[in-house]
């Protein structure tokens, strides 16, 4: 049976909706400088709809990148307090030409919302917004549990200004535990909890050889090419197993228990259509002795992102290019340190450097592996409100993704995450044709009425 | 002693210069779709040129590409016939931003002109017409020798259209002899005469993963990443000595014989100063078993030029792209065949191509390595003119770029090329701030002027 908010919430769907996409038409893109005012643009947006629905204390904090919306409203005494934790930067479009319909123009195609930023996170984050709104609306203006928003505007770049105001003020964020909505269920229907999360570290390789670029067939042979160094570097850093070839990078690691890697066995995971459906490639790749979800949430990894440098346009330029560029990232298994992990990488990129150019190693940024425990009341209330909308048992997954605030969350605020999410795996996260399923995004927010409900009983 | 059409370059230097700066202003890039409508403009330049100092028959000739410019005055009876050959197409600006001046707005600096074609190739192309302007004003409106020109705006992708046209209508073109002036001298006030070329195959490598760009925390770990193909593949393509891996890539490589490798020897060579001063890198690579010189003229090389696709902005984005390119480029010593190299090249590179991804491997375009023979007296005047112009004896090198025209002339014309130029070794060609000494290119229009006369004995 529906409560009242979630009646409200069924009758709003509508205008919900046309709300999100108002927000998904701002392209807040967090790492392109020339879209710092659109990314300021999203939180001033957040700033005005919180005000709206009734919260309290609404406001930017400044940081030394892009700003963080916070509100709370703290009244239901005895009650516990909820963090709840979102983001509304997204990653950049490109390649703008895979894109179906433009990724800033939210598109409605078979029961899904295109759009950059459409599952990551702003309408995972606005699941939070409007749940709070039908429970504002149905309890006289009222909320059965304490809140407090803190909405970043940085997380696809590291996440910097966040972390630095969790350490800086976390007497001003006192709260009983943390929720994010930034992960995916594990299948259709299929309720999910996370409970780990690689950490990372982000970084740039940089080959310096000639002082300029040089016209290829009159220095060829004679002088050095960045490129050719970078690529016999980067064809050292891995092997063809997948198998990451940097000294001690395996050490620290810690391998998931007996009994979490049973419980992912027993998941409905269909190798053959994740390789045809969401991937798409001739074959998976990796390591070989570690099944596909253990290499996806426990198994480090090293990517390649791009090249930058040269010449990259139509047709042919023959010149050996001065410098050449990689972005690199290690996604890390739990208790694998970044910055030992760094230390490693930046020393043995350095002992792999040819004759005639120089290496720079520069780290990005980076963010901790985290595995949450389970044996808390907010996790069990969860679970029963997920059971409640969905009418099926929820699985606990890890993701390979990284939320470097999770970790911050347990290590400033000591206090443990829920993380509830509603994407799909075929959702294209980062990816043109991002998307979020429409109806997860409605039972996402009569869940998250649900959850609330249940942890102000 | 000067002669009158020599007298009358140096009076009208101020003027010639203006008028190379205002075909400099046109951005002819030929490789550039965009910049299809510049190619025209400076052909269309020409043919005014052409028309106002007096040339015969001056007309466009389409191609599939971009169009030639063809002239010719064949009145001096029983005289010599020249080819000039030049190209008006420069390659590419790009990085724009370690130009000191705007590429395409020519500017004056230290006795140089600095612009993108300052000295490749339309400064010295140029040189071929200010002189047979010279000849005209002071002969009553006639050459010394006959002359034909075939200016071609494509040398830059492979000039296609030229040698399409040559093998089509060797008979529009007969002469005794073909003149290029895109090459260089070996060291300033050093006049020099080019004797040989490298051949090159341009391609493109396309190795393609995923169906869509992935997010490499969800997917990382087991979906083939092709960035890590790639470097994988290029890697094995030179060993760290510089030497090219493709199986039987130096079996037709015919070396220099021994009088021309003694010959080069004795040419100032500063190693030293060529590394600090042209190259400006930590130290020069390649087959340590061969001198700079043979290893920049008569060793063929593989060169990485750029590696488009995945995230190239600013900051970070944490994608595993689904595709990467390579431009990659092959200079070829003489008797490398073009096609024969491909194939094995093709061959290896497929061999090499990891699972999970797919390599394409695509021929963008290619010229033939070229050996010209001193023992004509085309040569021989060129040597004399050179002489009497600079006070110097003439030396004998070859150049490591690649002019496939010169073997088209060879083979369809049955001529020989005088290949005098007046280019710097640090002239910056295909690179940012390319320039053209002022002097050389006075020089060279006296210089021209002198081999014309004495041809024309």
């Amino acid at each position: 049976m529906l409560s009242a908010a979630q009646e409200y919430s069924r009758k709003n769907q509508p205008r919900f909706l046309a709300e999100l996409k108002d927000l998904l038409r701002i392209p807040s893109i967090s790492t392109l400088p020339e879209h710092a005012g659109d990314v300021r643009r999203a939180a001033e947006f957040l700033v005005r709809e919180l005000q709206r629905i009734g919260m309290e204390h609404v406001r930017l904090i400044e940081t030394a990148g892009h700003p963080l919306v916070y509100a709370d409203w703290l009244h239901a005494d005895g009650k516990p307090t909820c963090l709840c934790y979102g983001h509304y930067d997204v990653q950049p479009p490109d390649p703008l030409d895979e894109w179906l319909s433009p990724p800033f123009e939210p598109t409605e195609r078979n029961g899904n919302l295109y759009a950059r930023g459409a599952v990551d996170d702003k309408g995972q984050m606005y699941i939070h917004i409007k749940a709070l709104e039908c429970l504002m609306q149905t309890y006289c203006g009222k909320l059965p549990i304490n809140v407090r928003l803190l909405i970043e505007g940085e997380e696809e770049v590291g996440g910097e200004g966040i972390a630095e105001y969790l350490r800086a003020h976390p007497e001003t964020l006192t709260a009983d535990f943390a929720l994010v909505s930034d992960t995916e269920m594990f299948a259709p229907g299929l309720p999910t909890l996370c409970v780990g999360l690689r950490g990372m570290i982000y970084t740039e390789l940089e080959v310096r050889g000639a002082k300029t670029d040089l016209h290829s067939g009159l220095y060829g042979g004679a002088a050095p090419n960045p490129f050719q160094a970078l690529c016999w570097i980067l064809a050292q850093l891995k092997n063809a197993n997948g198998h990451v070839q940097i000294p001690g990078f395996y050490d620290d690691l810690q391998a998931p228990s007996a009994a979490e890697l049973a419980a992912w066995k027993t998941l409905p995971f269909d190798e053959q259509k994740f390789l045809t459906e969401e991937i798409g490639a001739a074959a998976l790749v990796g390591e070989a002795n570690y099944s596909v979800l253990e290499r996806l949430w426990a198994r480090p990894t090293l990517e390649i992102h791009g090249m930058p440098g040269g010449f990259t346009g139509a047709g042919a330029k023959t010149v050996i290019p001065a410098k050449a560029l990689a972005k690199v990232s290690m996604r890390l298994a739990p208790e694998m340190q970044p910055q030992s992990t760094f230390a490693r990488y930046k020393q043995f990129v350095e002992s792999l450097c040819p004759a005639g150019v120089t290496v720079e190693v520069r780290l990005i940024h980076s963010g901790d592996a985290i595995v949450i425990g389970t044996d808390n009341p907010y996790v069990a209330a969860a679970t029963e409100a997920l059971r409640a909308v969905f009418d099926r048992e929820t699985v606990f997954i890890r993701s390979g993704g990284s939320i470097p605030i999770v970790g911050d969350f347990e290590r400033h605020l000591k206090i443990p995450t829920v993380m509830m999410g509603f994407g799909l795996p075929d959702d294209n996260l980062h990816a043109p044709n991002e998307k979020f399923h429409i109806a997860n995004f409605y039972n996402g927010i009569e869940t998250m009425i649900e959850f609330f409900e249940r942890m102000g009983k």
